[in-house]
């Protein structure tokens, strides 16, 4: 199947943010999403983005029962480790379910590991749920690393009341 | 106790350097360290930063017994939710063993936080080995949650061989 796998423009935000919302949806969690087109457009369109993008786009002739052409997208950016440098961190993956099974999944998540070897990434490293188990098993086939299991990795997350008293406390200097 | 937190100068890359390989020894990783203090001050100090860094730094009459004043550090940069916009994360917090106890890794990571919340975070996260009890404890008293342990979450590593054939098998588009 024909489709295109590109870099996200500004104009791409509101098709980015509808994508965004379906996943949360298939996660059964559509009220945690805060974010608005605008927000993703001047977070990833500034001088130094927050993050960047990847669209999957299909031909007219095979656009979704709604219309849309643009049928997935992979949101990453750059992290660091102090051990090996330059990462990649790919934190959303998401095709729309009429389109799956065509490789379009894959191809977004090798385009982005493309990015990060041209920017000379050590890494692309990601998250999951551990009851996700169809995602778990489209990564590990990949020959993706489970550093929870092995290796005990926690992910801790410091947000609200507790980030506001922590910012509170810093020191005056 | 005396000590000034401030962000980190191109001349610090080899004190952090020095505190990176200290932290690896600690966790008896030290041969893992591949980074040098030219790639530091190469991936810190360019046009769009890989990461930020404080440095804890102590008067000269407080001076390690080695005979050091930057006794800390902590690097960080920003992640982006598809849900709640611009994150900081927190990569390393490290304080000289001689030095611990008077509230420096505390005044690091709140001054993290306070970094943070002047860039409109809504979260600032890190990782942490299940093993690694003090940290893990420092870090819930402060008011952390643990998403590995509540929400299930599993962290991927893409990297050598894996990840070049990823990224060999992106699309050529």
């Amino acid at each position: 199947m024909d489709f295109t796998i590109r870099p996200s423009k500004p104009e791409d935000c509101k098709d980015i943010t509808r994508l965004i919302m379906e996943l949360a949806e298939y996660e059964k969690m559509p009220d945690q999403v805060k974010i608005s087109h605008e927000e993703l457009k001047r977070d990833g369109f500034c001088q130094n983005p927050f993050y960047q993008c990847l669209i999957a786009e299909v031909p007219e002739r095979h656009k979704t029962k709604d219309g849309h052409v643009k049928v997935g997208f992979a949101l990453f950016f750059y992290t660091y480790s102090t051990w090996k440098g330059r990462c990649v961190y790919l934190e959303d993956l998401y095709v729309m379910p009429e389109l799956r099974g065509k490789g379009i999944g894959k191809a977004l998540m090798s385009s982005v590991a493309k990015v990060g070897k041209e920017q000379h990434c050590a890494r692309m490293q990601l998250a999951v749920l551990d009851w996700n188990t169809p995602s778990m098993d489209f990564y590990m086939a990949k020959g993706a690393q489970d550093l929870t299991q092995s290796e005990g990795w926690h992910f801790l997350r410091f947000d609200g009341a507790a980030l506001d008293k922590l910012a509170e406390e810093a020191p005056k200097n």
